[in-house]
């Protein structure tokens, strides 16, 4: 059996005050036009569906439309659970009136033990189970036992699944117990954060060990933005949908696609799709960067400019937005070294003269003449009482 | 055939700061266990199930509750439109896969003229049309048709929808054309306004003739609180859920059972629920109120209370809630009436000490003795340089 596993669409998310919906958009007919071509029996999004707990309607008006391209017309079930971003009652609102039409939400701990049941010629009847994104204090109330912390409370629910699992399918004559994937939204222990990711608690205590999981055929991760394994190949983040901060520009996003066969876990692949804007970062000098940007192949792509000048620039966002219109972000590294090294008092004491020879050269374009020049120390003179302090 | 028409729920609605929750959950649960003593083919909510575009998580909860009772465990099919208070696209998502378990939400024009037919031995197919709640510009929109009025915009919608229906369901042999009801969100013309709607536009542009509805063998409205008929016996108002103003106070609320036969429509008879708190308004003067609050059978009904004392009085709203805990409103038209009439001229041209008086009286309970009264007088004599002006 094949199934994709995806996670961490963050549907409605804006970055830097730019609303990333149409390249969500634009990704997911990617993975609409995959499965087109290239039939799976599931889709599981291992959480974090939408970015926000109230979502915008943009991003509800989206993800409804992926569910019926994919549910209905390509007549794939798919498999949600909720995430630390999502809101559980409203993005399970309907689950059960969904089912049916092939839609799995779950969004709380009754559903977590009615697994999906999907059979295939290949694998027989694999159940998946899905592990609503939770906390121990939810954990500790929802099952009354004392939990304190998110390691014991995955280790604890995770038993609860797989003994329920057994109970359920040892007692039935002549068939075998269905092979088990487990769906969940954590923060595997040794495994690589982005910068996208909100921490689910303070000061590390919500990692969780992968031990806890090895009892499942698979386990697909939602949580942790670069796609990755961790433990066991059988135990994997498939990443974000695309993108979420500069920080991922090297990271390759996709959805990864599962087989399974009669011994359980058979491979993983990553099945990459890109954003029509990717997010990148561009260093140099303001000059060399607009010089080279005239013929860059993909000028529209989401930027962190980081300029090395080390002296004051006029507008440099307008001049950048000339040839890269969606520059987001702009760090001047090169300003910083000055001040760390002293330079900024040297900058303060400089003379009026100078400061204002360095702003027309921004502004005109064109060096001071010498006239030019010796009108303007007469003026700071006048002004100041004393002679221009620059007499170059 | 019977079902049940209602409307305006008005989920998670807000009464001077109280949270209404608990009372709409109490009349949904008198609505379920109706149907269940008394089976109905279908239940029609024409409108405003939340009161707001983004409805708090509880009332997201609560209707998902009612809709697993009644889709589910009592197997009875829902038609809802979207109605002006709530957000057509987020109620509306996943309406699609959620038909087949009998949940039918409709929010835009174009599943407007897709029916749900009911098929029973009674009337034979009806067909449920839905008019989602729609404002002139969005129909000019929708159908690139020239629209000035919420009159022509309904008009429009409903010829629309026959035309549709009788060119649909006019060329099969041997088969009657299935009846129609009609379920709309709109203010018909002349029909009775409550404190609780919010208007539709400004101005009574909003009004929409009930001759355009005469062509469907029953009309279930929503928008108004009130119940009640308009222009024909099957063109009707099933009014809100609960009172949601003290204006409603002698309203009956409830829902609106619904027979058709072969003939077309039967009959239409209201049935009657009641919250735990029904909203009164109570007059008098305030020690009458109290005293005969004592034997109120219904000292939690959500009170507007109108104090009829002309003299001012210190912590009423205290004083009231001792017997009446939920008193959400205080008017004291005695105190204006007085201002009306330059009482309050009168009033502040009181000596100090005759307000002392008052004051003593409101805070003890009791009347100053002669010497408290004479003490005073000596203090306020020394106070202002004057004697008290009351020597009484």
């Amino acid at each position: 059996m094949k199934f994709i596993h995806t996670s961490d669409w963050h549907l409605g998310r804006q970055f830097h005050n730019v609303s990333l919906l149409n390249d969500q958009q634009a990704v997911l007919e990617q993975l609409i036009e995959y499965i087109r071509n290239n039939p799976v029996d599931a889709v599981i999004v291992a959480g974090d569906i939408y970015d926000r707990s109230v979502p915008p309607t943009a991003a509800i008006e989206l993800l409804n439309w992926v569910i019926t391209q994919i549910c209905e017309t390509l007549a794939t079930p798919m498999i949600f659970i909720s995430g630390n971003h999502d809101g559980a009652q409203r993005l399970g609102f309907g689950a059960n009136q969904m089912k049916n039409a092939g839609l799995h939400i779950i969004s709380n701990f009754d559903d977590m033990l009615t697994p999906v049941v999907i059979t295939t010629k290949q694998a027989g009847e694999v159940a998946f189970y899905g592990m609503p994104y939770n906390d121990p204090e939810q954990v500790r109330h929802a099952f009354n036992k004392p939990v304190a912390s998110h390691d014991e409370a995955h280790q604890l629910l995770a038993d609860t699944i797989l003994t329920h699992h057994h109970a359920a399918y040892s007692q039935r004559a002549d068939q075998p117990i269905p092979k088990t994937v487990l769906i969940s939204h954590c923060f595997v222990d040794g495994a690589i954060e982005s910068d996208s990711e909100r921490p689910l608690s303070i000061g590390g205590s919500d990692r969780v060990s992968h031990q806890h999981f090895t009892g499942f055929d698979y386990v697909a991760l939602g949580h942790l933005h670069q796609p990755q394994q961790k433990g066991e190949t059988y135990i994997r983040y498939s990443g974000s949908l695309m993108k979420y901060s500069f920080g991922e520009q090297h990271q390759q996003k996709g959805v990864t696609l599962v087989t399974l066969d009669e011994q359980g876990f058979a491979s993983a692949t990553h099945i990459g799709f890109s954003a029509p804007h990717q997010m990148r970062i561009i260093e140099g000098e303001l000059e060399a960067i607009i010089e080279a940007g005239r013929t860059d192949p993909c000028p529209d792509d989401y930027l962190l400019v980081r300029l090395h000048d080390q002296h004051a620039i006029l507008n440099p966002m307008e001049k950048l937005r000339e040839v890269y219109p969606n520059v987001l972000h702009l760090e001047k590294p090169g300003m910083l070294i000055g001040i760390e090294q002293d330079m900024a008092r040297a900058r303060l004491a400089r003379g009026e003269a100078e400061m204002f020879s360095d702003f027309f050269k921004e502004a005109q374009g064109s060096e001071l003449t010498q006239d030019q020049h010796q009108a303007m120390q007469r003026i700071i003179g006048q002004l100041t009482g004393h002679p221009a302090d620059n007499a170059d």
